[in-house]
């Protein structure tokens, strides 16, 4: 065993300035944090009839992103991840831990990180209320905590036979990014964009409270996360390939079984699938308009299990391996 | 940017049966956990009345533990520094998260890792109710939630001039094991376990509520963490050195001179310093014997800042260098 949990690199002096650094940008303050950084634990007081949400989510260097990763994004892609799962489960983000682990104590990539982590913690009004920085080789974990209403809940086990598919905003963005990026010249900055700072869908998350039957976010890709929901549900999907929503970069960037490849299997969407009762649905995709983010339908939960892919003629689609690349 | 941050490993299998073995040895379950692991987020119920105390703290190999550590003692280890930061609040533990990374995903390290970190949760009533495996450099974060009464919490920030100033149990051991186990032939064991399978004192903090004006756990270092109490305090802080607690073990193994540096600024003790009134201190000190416990009296708090070290004659002593060393 080494040096104890708290006390890292050559001086405290340096640990001390780096939480400073971070807390100076997360500005963002909440009546519910009784006691904040700066003591052996925050206090939280959530109010009586809420339920608290936790997720925890870590990325590191060369295998969630490139070494020379831009801090900024870093910072931003460390919460958006974690607040997705939020969104996931219509929980209203709160809080946030980060617990940093970092090669050097380089002051300007931790500005850098902050600043970005801020930019949407602030979006979100997520409260900074502890961390911990070590040194070690580059990693990020992040705790997030959210509220929600007793019995508003969206898990993955909900669904029902006859209920609709439905996913937010568009699919296979971050894994044309990807590809993108791996390629000279770097291709379309709406691709990276969406890969580098994924938008989490906490809007759309809280309009799916009551109305969604079940909710999961697509961070795995399309059919496997799917495939979470209907082994959570006992139930089966039916999905149309042909239905699955494109955005304008992505139709441009890739052909067509390339494109269905990322969309069906990319990851790093972070866009809400759900399933829906026909009841009410009109009403439901108007309010996920008029929230800056539609819903496609794209498919019908059905009896048995598994997720089978199908076009838009009817015909099987077999499910493409991976979109993605890793630097492990 | 690579694989998303929820799959990892060659396949997507070894993930989920690392997350099945280590959910398979977490046993202990709680009526408060609404949803456990297995969906985006958990769902958890705190009391009306109650406030949440939310800690992280991170383990990175080759930094705070040795490269070819036991996975039982990391396992054990990384709860039990989370642990004590609950106990420094006088917060009863409930739900942890584990965010844990691995280069390779091994079976075997996992178990027993698991093993570790479920003895010491079924010990303390911790349900584990989330978590992320990744693949990288070695590496935990665990965050942990616990419950406390409002108006109960131990700060660093209560303590008043006149108070005395305590420490549960013996301080320095940990110090000693990290040295002997850098030497061949190993040393005591006594010393070992204390660095490797340290004991938060919860028990102990829930008996400080009410009775302790401040608490702080001491993980790096009893001067060093004093000072913050008595920074946070605006306070000044007497100590006798004298008077610090020393376990028979460490007493056979220091010299005065290091007993004392690893007393003062070893870290990786886990104990409590905490300041109290001489009214009913009596019944505190007897409470936290019975415990199995004790409490030892080393010093008295004044007015101004800082902390003063003084022998049993009365004369100043100098703040020894840290104890530790770092592997990094």
């Amino acid at each position: 065993m080494g040096r104890n949990p708290k006390a890292r690199y050559a001086a405290d002096v340096a640990e001390f300035e780096l939480i400073e650094s971070i807390r100076a940008r997360c500005t963002q303050t909440r009546d519910d944090v009784v006691l904040g950084i700066g003591d052996d634990a925050a206090l939280l007081a959530v109010p009586a009839g809420t339920l608290l949400a936790v997720s925890t989510d870590t990325l590191v260097a060369g295998v969630h992103f490139m070494q020379d990763a831009a801090a900024r994004d870093i910072g931003w892609k460390s919460l958006a991840v974690n607040l997705s799962d939020l969104a996931a489960m219509g929980a209203e983000p709160a809080w946030a831990t980060l617990a940093l682990t970092l090669p050097v104590a380089d002051a300007r990539w931790v500005n850098a990180f902050a600043e970005g982590f801020a930019a949407l913690a602030i979006q979100h009004r997520v409260a900074l209320v502890g961390g911990d920085t070590t040194q070690g080789p580059l990693s990020i974990t992040v705790t997030v905590h959210g509220l929600l209403p007793e019995r508003f809940a969206l898990t993955r086990s909900g669904a029902r036979a006859g209920d609709g598919v439905y996913v937010t905003g568009t699919l296979g963005d971050a894994a044309a990014g990807l590809r993108q990026m791996q390629s000279q010249p770097p291709g379309d900055s709406r691709l990276l964009e969406r890969l580098q700072r994924p938008t989490p869908r906490v809007a759309q998350g809280l309009l799916l409270r009551g109305r969604a039957t079940a909710c999961i976010d697509i961070s795995d890709g399309l059919a496997a996360d799917l495939d979470h929901v209907c082994a959570a549900s006992s139930v089966s999907a039916e999905i149309d390939a042909d239905a699955l929503p494109a955005s304008p970069a992505l139709l441009a960037a890739c052909a067509a079984g390339t494109r269905r490849a990322f969309q069906l299997a990319g990851g790093d969407d972070y866009e809400l699938c759900f399933t829906a009762s026909d009841a009410g649905s009109g009403d439901l995709l108007d309010a996920l308009a008029r929230s800056g983010c539609a819903a496609t339908r794209i498919g019908r939960i059905g009896t048995g299990g598994g997720v089978r892919l199908r076009d838009a003629a009817g015909n099987p689609v077999s499910l493409p391996r991976r979109g993605w690349e890793h630097f492990a």
